[in-house]
């Protein structure tokens, strides 16, 4: 993970063990070690409380869109945890009658992450799906088996919705283009979002006279090197004037 | 400045020129720039409208408190505008009648760049200020010369309140002391308050029945070294269950 996101979970107190190995691998020692001494297991991909928290994101959208939910939802996709909530949180307002339709669902993964997006391309059930060797720099969002498969391809084939896979070099170029169009600086997994919606209008999956919404789920602070490989540096310039002014081609 | 916040700005489309020097140094190269060139000048210390912006946070406290306002506000210090624009919040709220007092304004300062500190304790007036070499981590409030000092002195001495300088490695320790506290992760020059705070209340600068509200002016992702210093790192373990049992000294 970035230093960042382990930074944050030492400051607040966390014990952190990092683990030399995958985002996978790491999980499933999680799972093992709480079995093992009855720890108490908040993985996003396993523990319910956290998928109805990730739910409000889906209640939020409606209301603040007046119940007039948009045509399309994008979310970026790694266990699946957030596009299958959004989906039960959707999926309830709609029970409720509090809105007239669930809107379309579509999961964005990062090329060398693709386990959903090969498995809706190519009709493979969840419990059908074999793990791969994920690589991408959206860490967010790599995850060889996906823990919420089964949710996340039905949240997908229940909304006819679709999944997306861009590559990482996209992902990156995502960064100041959503900043620069939006104001919202996110981080590569949050990105992808944004190219994961370019590709949709491309090939069609997205109607350019649709209503889009987009779920920009980290903040772009968590992983400054994947932002400082989007742009240029800045220029080092010495204490004077004249410094500057060449820098700047002035005169 | 940390690579996080020169990040941040080239990804919004900024160009950005490091000047190789200290921060005052950069503003009044800044400013010269601005007046050979007729840019447009932003910079905080001079810009009115900045001043009116941070405004609105004495409004939020007030409004937030149902118009019943702290009996002291702390906020951290470097150019002394964050301060000023309270003061000047407060100010007209009191002028409405919509609050009945000012709250006491407490500036704190890191110890390396303390010049307001010294001028309120030696009752030195803004124009007699001299420049000092400032040296702190926190780097949002470094500042030889403080820029806004008249009004950042007038907040203080028109609200009998204080300034406080705390030592780089209190300002360090109140970042995990205040993420464990009270769940923000703060910017050393934020977490400041917090170290300053302490020393008020042994100071009896601030008394244990009053109520404070502290300003937290920074997100501590943009300074992810100093939030690293302030903890101890996570633990390197080898993916398998007795890697872990090792490092937790379980058996």
């Amino acid at each position: 993970a970035p230093e960042a996101k382990i930074a944050q979970l030492l400051v607040y107190g966390a014990q952190v063990l990092l683990v030399e190995d995958t985002y996978d691998v790491a999980f499933d020692l999680c799972y093992e070690m709480c079995e093992a001494e009855g720890w108490y297991c908040r993985n996003t991909g396993i523990n319910p409380f956290t998928t109805e928290g990730k739910k409000t994101v889906a209640y939020e959208v409606a209301e603040q869109l007046n119940w007039d939910v948009p045509d399309v939802v994008v979310v970026s996709v790694g266990d699946g945890s957030i596009i299958s909530s959004v989906y039960k949180g959707f999926w309830e307002l709609h029970q409720l009658g509090w809105i007239e339709r669930i809107p379309r669902l579509i999961g964005v993964q990062a090329q060398g992450s693709a386990a959903l997006v090969n498995a809706w391309q190519h009709n493979v059930s969840a419990v059908d799906m074999q793990p791969i060797d994920a690589h991408t720099i959206a860490d967010s969002i790599s995850a060889g088996l996906p823990r919420d498969r089964a949710k996340a391809l039905r949240a997908v084939r229940e909304t006819n919705g679709a999944y997306i896979a861009v590559p990482d070099e996209e992902i990156v170029q995502a960064i100041p283009q959503l900043a620069q169009q939006t104001g919202v600086f996110a981080e590569p997994a949050a990105a992808a979002v944004y190219a994961g919606v370019r590709r949709a209008v491309q090939s069609k999956a997205i109607g350019t006279n649709e209503r889009v919404a987009l779920l920009i789920t980290g903040n772009g602070l968590k992983d400054v090197r994947r932002a400082q490989e989007s742009v240029s540096g800045g220029l080092r310039v010495q204490p004077n004037i004249a410094s500057i002014r060449q820098a700047l081609r002035l005169n």
